[in-house]
């Protein structure tokens, strides 16, 4: 073995049976080869984006699975239209067909980051770690992730919250291009996020967070059914906020089932083209509605009524259609959509229920 | 100027004639030498704990004023007995009596920490900046402090948040001895922390945390008068919660205020002597008591007729004599200690009102 990139490389991966890793792409998938030595014991499941017709090559030795958009529209039928088409949202049916109990999503525009020592982060093996560790909604730990070897809970910190929560989601971040909203990135074309900061910590309970997709873990048995990216092909007006959609929900849900969501390592090298002013065109609605939208989030109670993840995603639904349907009508639809996908759900996973 | 260690010394240091150190101290003030090059220009607090015949020696070129036990009965009259004894808590006298904008507030066992790259961390350089720039409690960005050189809001942060809000605290950490409690130290008594992360960033509205006072800054015209440490002297039995006590309160009103409280940079070099089971006989009546001291202050609601810190502090104090004085009459005792330091307050700053 190679010095230093391979050392991080598990003999014995974990989670190697319960763990798929889903890829939205509309290309070669070339990046794979970045990610060989970590991705290769795992099942990919991907899912094209974009014309059928196109073809998509992945590296050899992959144990993979691949879904286009006739795939889509065969197994689910007229509910495939709510899988959204052109955009990086259709990774949510790779979450319907998987069967594993854990998620990681990541772009195909992501590689692999080096720690400041120059090590290359195997990203799988940390948002694994953060999954199988306990999160700290209820209480800030000043020295960040407690369950980390060398750290612990501070002077302060109630004993009797000490065990901590499930965790449900990992998000991870990016080095090299920062995932900035359009006007930010005409305003700092040439920004570049190079600052390591080595601590993994979870959004406290009642706080949200803008959660992107492209470096993305969950544990689907707890929140899957809740990790639905939304409405957002180019037909609809609300594009480019399909990851912000499902942070919103997943927030608001975790927080009501006691679930924790950590947010900081690991890190992918993200090398995205930037297309500002084709993003602000795509954004431009979803900037002005998302005012509306993260006051209603910051307002919404569930009842104690539901007590299943799904229970509360229908009941969000419900109050997505009465009071963002007020804002503008793609909000019914959106609430249609929700309601769709969990049938959906229901139907290719009739064991969880 | 000798290479590294100096190069963060600024040549006209912020905020010169609005900000006091506050320095509790038992001993001489040798350590003061290691942070000679950042603190001479400021002006000290030092609050003698302990004994008043013991000499408490200063290094030569610091501007300081000293008070021992006589200066605090002779200021205070009976309310001295508010400000407690034989503990660094008599640190917030301090507080009181300045007469500055920002404070900073160190221990005597707390050194100068170095960053990865070795150079000497100007601790209070970094606490200024963190009170000079907004907070963000109302949303979390995922990269951190959007203020800071190279950094900024992430896709899906609201744009009507990112004004930010006043900051009213600066929590810094501890490289080396961690602020353990001390079961923890017990458990791990060779457990160092030596994970330097690179990130400041604000509690969430919401969320409380363990605020430890020995690396402390604040603006004192924002929340001075919600800073009091509590009756922790070793007359009482809840000792070693003294910051715990205050990081209570303050979250709570900042919480009302709309006022940001940042954790994280700057790291000090903490040495504490380590002494776990003198520690734990003091503890162990808070730790028994804090669970449901977090739970009272997690359900506090101030109304909104509490419009000032002040009107804030003292609709707590009310609440802590009716909710926690039904857990121990010691609480009944600091509710009274509380309007005592109110009224301290408002006579020795009699502008303020």
């Amino acid at each position: 073995m190679a010095a230093g990139s391979s050392s991080s490389v598990p003999s014995d991966p974990l989670l190697r049976d319960e763990l798929d890793i889903v890829i939205p792409t509309a290309r070669n998938l070339d990046f794979l080869e970045a990610w060989r030595p970590f991705f290769q014991p795992y099942h990919l499941i991907i899912v094209q984006d974009g014309d059928s017709k196109n073809t998509i090559s992945v590296p050899g030795g992959f144990d993979y699975e691949l879904y286009d958009r006739n795939d889509i529209d065969r197994i689910l039928g007229p509910r495939a239209a709510r899988i959204s088409f052109k955009d990086s949202a259709c990774r949510c049916f790779g979450y319907l067909v998987s069967k594993k109990k854990y998620i990681f999503t990541v772009d195909d525009d992501c590689f692999v980051a080096k720690d400041p020592s120059g090590k290359q982060i195997n990203a799988l093996e940390q948002h694994i770690r953060n999954l199988l560790t306990p999160s700290t909604p209820f209480f800030f730990n000043t020295l960040y992730d407690p369950y980390r070897l060398g750290a612990d809970f501070v002077r302060g910190y109630p004993f009797s919250l000490r065990e901590g929560s499930p965790t449900a989601v990992s998000h991870g971040l990016w080095l090299n291009v920062p995932d900035y909203d359009a006007p930010t990135q005409l305003v700092k074309p040439n920004e570049r996020n190079t600052r390591y900061v080595d601590a993994v910590l979870t959004v406290p309970k009642g706080a949200f967070f803008p959660m992107s997709g492209m470096n993305l873990a969950f544990n689907r048995e707890l929140i899957g059914q809740a990790m639905y990216f939304g409405l957002t092909d180019d037909s609809q007006p609300n594009v480019r906020y399909d990851d912000m959609w499902a942070a919103w929900c997943v927030k608001v849900i975790c927080d009501h089932m006691g679930f924790g969501v950590k947010t900081g390592l690991p890190y992918i090298w993200n090398s995205k083209a930037r297309t500002p002013l084709v993003n602000l065109r795509k954004e431009h609605e979803g900037i002005y509605w998302q005012e509306d939208i993260v006051r209603f989030f910051q307002s919404v109670t569930l009842s104690k009524t539901s007590v299943t993840v799904q229970e509360c995603y229908i009941e969000l639904s419900q109050q997505v259609r009465e009071k963002l349907g007020k804002v503008d009508a793609y909000f019914i639809k959106l609430a249609d959509a929700m309601m769709t996908w969990i049938e959906a759900w229901n139907e290719l996973n009739p064991s969880e229920n």
